[in-house]
């Protein structure tokens, strides 16, 4: 059917996403000013899976600094985001902290000192924090759903605990990282979670989430590496840091402009929307919010 | 020796670039309005090497359009520059223009119906043109030297041509590569070649060189590729589209901003400019001119 | 110490195998004829290890045939014994039924339509039968202390549930697999079991335990699997089908001729017992045994 | 075509391979009592390809003898006949000689101080000794059409000479291999060849080829690495060392029992003969001859 190829497909994987209708598409632009511009179901709330990456990672950063650094790397992988071959040429530490196997270690850091009520606890009021939103919360039967996909994820976490680079048992570390990946937002809220991001590391009242240096490090990680093994092919045709998840959503930052996220549940062949990608194209196109261009 | 590990290692496997005294430095940065800073070893020429895979692949985008991408990937390979491995289960595509097998296959394309001769000599005079230098010269002792190295390059070559992914004679082909490595410019020729990636794909005449958008997407390849398996941490500390050398060069551009060259003949462990990428990162911290910074 | 470069180095990883000390050596040969010729420490239990694939394998072909090769390989890996890297690119079917993944699969087979411990008990029965012994056992403690070493075999076990080739819940067939791994043998026990493997699938007083093909087809699966990445050399110095286990001991058949088994807890680089390995070769020289001799 | 799966594929990719009619099938068996027996098309010459490999192993280690192993390991490859990729985890040492890059060492060993001329007509000279016939010759037409598929090969050259592992120019050495594998035979010519391996080292008439010790030696990597990646599938199902070569000849040997030739040029899956590996598999059966039999 041509409309299933214009609009790619579902993630069947996960119970929980595989019903849900790919005939749905929301945009929302928070502009550095204040802006909100949105389109489509933008108040549709989705699952933002990887996306919580990003969150997870600067949360990480926070507790630990450039010591995680010893423990993830910061490289795109070349490989699948759930690939496991790269782990065993390199000893247990995965290549960069936005595949599976890196966001693992970075639950495992989050959750240090912590149970994993707390841990999963204290992510979410982050994410609440950031988007100014405490009605932001876990779909607990995505994340019940996670557990019937989640052989490979769990095959990682022993994996990287044979070298010791998971430090907390297995089974509390995956149950975060399920729980994270099940956050539940709308495109609002998304963009609005990621203006720190756009904004050199401050929210928009003032209220420093991170330094600038750091921010303008989650952004670099987030454009080589925030779409697994398509990441070079986003930043080619997007150019805006940006992060993806398999429930359909984006998030990506023009820094100084704009926190963008986009959804559309159906995916292009590499997990990334295959709308929500075009969308950003088109608009990286129209404003020259590419951060290759020199109209930025 | 501490002075050693400061400034890194000069290459050793190319005869002609072993002699080099590591104890240079130069920097030089073309403003987006025509000004020209410069410092130290800013006015010597040294041989650009890899660097050259950037006006290779703009000539060869001139040439055949976006159908090279049948050719060549536009992903990080998560490899050495020289990995073979990958081509095999890719079936000889390489995964980006920027590593050697990618730039020995822009190469075959820039010699479709031409002979060696003229495909170098075409190179030579896009080099000069953008660098507005005609005294840019190739250094035929370096290009002689690097047949010693060339066994690994002559590898891909004949592996590629099994695909039939190469589709000139082997010995073409890598002569051509030889000499566009071989090009000798110093870093006030070089920022000057880097001009149009500063400027939407003009140059400072207002002449076009290529489109906004390809000059978008070299940038954004020179981000993601430009550094072999370090572009990821290249990206993480400067945050500019770059390109290095072994001979220690790199361009870097900041679209808008600046084109800048650094060179500095110690290699750190990745094979990039160490000092180089010191000044960059120092560049970048002092300025804003990170693509990841709202600053720019 | 030039005593330990002899000997070799214990297997450190796998709790109540470390404190066991080098310097013991014992050998049993059971000949075809039923004599038995033994030396050193020949009644001395140790951990049998992955010498239990032989006869998990022999016990999962009884129960699905030529099935089995539908889930697991009859190829060398190429790999270290618990590698992942190959279960990836070959969608979790393993290469060998003597590597760990391959063992594994196994498990699972050999736990159809039973508890783990129904299935633990039926290898032991089976074991007990091939060596006409009911003395022999499992060591609990090994089997506890496997768990400390397990991460690797319960991710092997996990991706390949991902794939849909492990078919009972994990922490059942590793348990099964823990505790097949931890049977305690001493040499003629170990040399008894093996009878079978010389005698074209017949126990000495006529029991049929596999047909002749059966028995011919695990021989080859020993000679060309059965040390993992080193089964190569010892095909090129020993010579005769053989499997190996990192508490040290070694079985080894030749057809028509002897079972034999080699026990000396020190281990060569590859895993295998050094001594073990060494009086093989050397018997193999004396005799003719190796069954690439024309004087067997 | 039913007989088409029935007779496998004629090898295409060597111009003068891909004209012969899989319509043909050939046998010879030398015993060691001196006997022949034949069947088909017994007497047609065909292209040995890489069984040459066989002898121009046995002609390397009679120069340098087990420094050979030094250069070229000895393990199963686990990967296709002409895969790069463990070369380059390995540093350019071949796992064994009778993949193609451990075959281009052997030529490399075998051309040390003589003319590429000179080795080819040492090695020729070597097998008409071994079959007792001087009308064994090389099909020049052949050897030519090699350089059509003879990129693969020229890469692993130049890619081992990178490394040091190929010491004379790749032109001369890949020149040897492609001559090599041109030899042409026939079946009862082959076998003969074949009968120092099942002889301990010895000729029928007592000329001592090699030792007993380096007869059991070849015969152990023809059984683990015969095959290329189906050599554990022939050793499951055969159960003889055996080598094969994509002309559709098999040479196999029963140590103390026989020297066979089989010939059908249609290919399996693997690219070794159908047929030839049907009727070994079938004469192993009736009469015991597998290595792994009790009978033998």
């Amino acid at each position: 059917m041509a409309a299933e190829q214009d609009r790619g497909t579902v993630a069947r994987y996960i119970p929980g996403l595989a019903s849900i209708s790919p005939d749905q598409f929301g945009m929302a632009v928070v502009g550095a000013d204040g802006s909100l511009a949105t389109g489509g179901d933008a108040k549709t709330s989705f699952s933002i899976q990887s996306i919580s990456k990003v969150f997870a990672l600067t949360m990480a950063l926070g507790k630990v600094g450039d010591q995680l650094w010893s423990r993830v790397g910061r490289e795109p992988s070349g490989n699948a985001f759930n690939s496991i071959v790269q782990l065993e040429a390199e000893h247990g530490i995965p290549r960069n902290p936005f595949i599976n196997a890196g966001a693992l270690v970075v639950a495992d850091v989050n959750l240090s000192g912590h149970m994993p009520r707390e841990s999963i606890g204290e992510l979410l009021r982050f994410v609440r924090y950031l988007a100014d939103d405490d009605s932001i919360a876990i779909d607990e039967s995505v994340a019940r759903g996670e557990a019937e996909t989640g052989y490979r994820n769990i095959a990682l976490a022993n994996y990287m605990r044979a070298f010791g680079n998971i430090r907390h048992a297995v089974e509390l570390v995956t149950g975060c990282y399920f729980h994270q990946c099940a956050i539940a937002m709308d495109c609002v809220q998304l963009a609005r979670a990621g203006r720190f991001l756009m904004l050199d590391g401050r929210q928009p009242d003032g209220g420093q989430v991170v330094s600038a240096r750091r921010a303008r490090r989650i952004n670099a990680l987030m454009l080589t590496c925030g779409h697994y093994d398509a990441s070079g092919d986003f930043a080619f045709r997007v150019g805006m840091p940006g992060k993806s998840g398999v429930g359909g959503g984006i998030l990506a930052v023009v820094p100084g402009k704009a926190s963008i996220a986009v959804w559309s549940p159906g995916l292009n062949e590499s997990g990334n929307s295959q709308l929500g990608t075009l969308a950003l194209e088109r608009l990286a196109e129209a404003t020259g919010w590419s951060v290759f261009s020199a109209r930025t």
